[in-house]
């Protein structure tokens, strides 16, 4: 029971980090205070110093999440997730976990299309017993059949519970598998039921053999520490791991030109509003060209990134058409990001109108532009959040992890306040242009079984 | 130019077989005629004779399709039906195709997503000539970067007229990507383009020496001459072709449950009449139930196989309102099959309204059923096509062919018209409810760049 709960807890940080990334891109930070080095088993290591107060947050970060499964085995990096807080040969299942609940600690794990993350925040004293803990299950797992079928149960059950019985899950899944028509980002990060059912111990072997390595790893200690001792620490624990096979650079089949525009409809009865979801595939920080990710982000505020947006003050302000609108980017992906607009009409107002109301807020942008002003208090309500973020140690691990998993570097984040800065109206428009075009994207209606199409 | 076009006439016919299969489902035969055997190297061979003429048609069959591509890698195995034709050990390239001409032969070749086959038809003293050089290329193919490169050149160029250049194309590529949300029938079987690309000559050797094996082969020879005259031939070439290494099953990432309705919209200034295509990923003779790809077989006819069908009936003779409507079942594949019907309105009428009245009739078969007599005559049809069919040496080797490489047998087709007798009514109204279900069904649309939604 308190396994099963806590692997639940676990899972849902999990699933927002994957659907909320485009609320934590890379951050203002200057790197006068971080430090990073690496383990001569290829371990990179980064160091944020933060004595505010006596707490540290421990993060490890495999390089290795759901687009990087083999054909056929959806799931497998998730899975892997939850075998991790099985035992070693040390240490007996639920140990690690225990110690951490006894000392008041969090912990917390969680895969996306790009890696896989393991969480621990204690106090400082308890560092040197996390580090041996993780360093430990990163080569010492022992996976049974015994341990396998179990817990395959288990995230079986969490599928059912978390997307099949949810018709906004299983619509989200479906405009995904639509919106990627070649790339892996398309799969489910929980794996098709069909698949999950096939995972065995032999897939699950492999990828931990493959893929849990210190070259393919990134550790992040935010907080009461320094980074000596985090060195210290990392020498006796991590670098007494070996260094596993050099893995190839990670090559995943890409997207091609899209040329259509797509639907998918989900009716049903447990669905009282009805709502849109517009998706596009567009560049991400990784692979846009210079400032085209930033515009994006910028473009994300601006359209509909708060209640200053102009989805806000347009469908729920001014018209009162809307109950909730917005739009979003993950600009955080190691391939294409992907950026996003959703509505739910209020009142007798229908969804297609609110629709129509919202393409027209894009295609506004697109052929007049921002304002510089409305850019400027874009940049500034942008960067003001990136702060918040960062006044936070889980925050800030996992702002360096994730940029850091996904071929970022420390640099990166020193420039981004002056690349978001850099950004100008005519970029913020060219990227509406460009990428927010209707004839390639993807709508997901969520309809109530009675409910007329849309359409 | 020579080689050029004739590469192209041979794909031609390949993406014809990829979307007509349906017309060349199993054949009414009985095996007294027809033989099969197979050679120490594990080559299958079927001889089905026919003295009628003095023509033979010789036909070799590789268990190998796109859908069998490594990510990443789409459009290798149509890549490699053109690297075919270049030269090997023994021979240089073009010799091959000049000797057919030469006699007044026919040669043609084609992939689809489950094979990839070879065809040539001669006169029968030609024969051992045919099977000489057809063994020969089957393991002597000589593969260099200064033949690879020029011929990546012609598919990609191949790619850009039949695709890219035709809207048509190109909207049937995104449904088809649409529709299979994990299976790699979503991939096109002449590759994305960003992906062709990249193949190179590894690319090509590691196909070519993976499956182009006598193991993983169907010879199939119709016509003017002798069950014992083939195995003759064959000892002396095939079965000078060392066995390859034994292939694992040919299992393939399979699809989810679909929970969604989806749609996708091209429109282009090319087109001048609307149309619609709607597509649902139902069973085939290889996944189905006892009896279920036959119902859908006969749903297909009944539905919108020819100026007796309902579509017909209804939308063009009756209402006049459309132009253009029917429906196709391709129950040949080796994992699931494909329903679709089409419509494309006459006059004043609304894609819409065409669209609404072709589902009416899916409706009405799923809630009322078939009669008896139409049934009745709507079997009639279907195996007096068959008929037609095998009354064509290439017709019946094409269909052997793909029965045996898709993992049917020759006594699956001696049983398939009892099997296409013994389908109830009740069957074919089951599968109409039971698979044509809108809220799970693909519709691609086609419309003029100035034309209203349709929607």
């Amino acid at each position: 029971m308190q396994a099963l709960s806590s692997i639940i807890r676990r899972t849902t940080a999990g699933f927002l980090v994957g659907i909320l990334l485009l609320a934590a891109p890379a951050l203002a930070q200057e790197t006068g205070d971080v430090s990073t080095f690496t383990l001569d088993n290829g371990l990179q290591v980064v160091v944020i110093p933060d004595h505010r107060a006596p707490v540290v947050t421990h993060m490890i970060w495999y390089k290795v999440g759901s687009a990087d499964e083999k054909p056929g085995e959806s799931g497998i990096a998730h899975f892997l997730e939850h075998l991790m807080f099985k035992g070693t040969e040390k240490h007996p299942a639920g140990e690690f976990s225990a110690r951490i609940a006894e000392i008041g600690g969090n912990e917390n794990a969680f895969t996306t299309q790009d890696y896989t993350a393991y969480y621990q925040q204690v106090a400082p004293e308890a560092l040197p017993m996390v580090m041996e803990f993780e360093a430990d299950r990163m080569r010492g797992l022992v996976l049974t059949d015994e341990v396998i079928a179990p817990e395959r149960a288990v995230i079986i059950e969490e599928r059912r519970m978390r997307v099949d019985n949810d018709p906004g899950a299983t619509l989200m899944e479906e405009v995904q598998a639509t919106l990627y028509q070649n790339h892996p980002y398309r799969l489910p990060v929980i794996g098709w039921l069909q698949e999950m059912q096939t995972l065995d111990r032999g897939h699950a072997v492999a990828f931990y053999e493959r893929y849990y390595v210190p070259n393919n790893a990134v550790l992040v200690v935010t907080g009461d520490v320094t980074s000596e001792k985090v060195r210290e620490l990392a020498d006796q624990t991590y670098g007494m791991v070996a260094r596993g096979s050099d893995l190839p650079p990670r090559t995943r089949p890409q997207e091609p030109e899209q040329d259509t525009m797509r639907t998918v409809t989900l009716r049903d009865p447990r669905v009282s509003v009805p709502s849109f979801q517009k998706q596009w595939v567009v560049p991400s920080y990784s692979n846009g060209g210079k400032g085209e990710a930033e515009a994006l982000d910028l473009l994300a505020e601006i359209l509909g990134g708060g209640i200053r947006s102009r989805l806000y003050q347009q469908l729920i302000v001014k018209t009162g058409m809307a109950a909730s609108a917005g739009a979003s980017y993950d600009g955080g992906a190691l391939d294409d990001g992907r950026f996003a607009i959703y509505g739910v009409p209020r009142g007798d107002a229908s969804l297609e109108a609110v629709e129509k109301a919202a393409d027209a807020e894009i295609a506004r942008i697109a052929s007049e532009g921002v304002s510089e002003d409305e850019l400027r208090r874009a940049k500034n309500r942008f960067v003001r959040g990136m702060i918040f973020a960062r006044d936070n140690q889980a925050g800030m691990a996992r702002i360096y992890g994730s940029t850091l998993a996904t071929g970022g570097t420390v640099e990166d984040l020193a420039e981004w306040p002056q690349r978001i800065e850099a950004v100008t109206v005519g970029q913020v428009k060219a990227a509406a242009a460009r990428w927010l075009d209707q004839s390639r994207s993807v709508t997901g209606y969520l309809l109530p079984a009675s409910e007329g199409d849309p359409q």
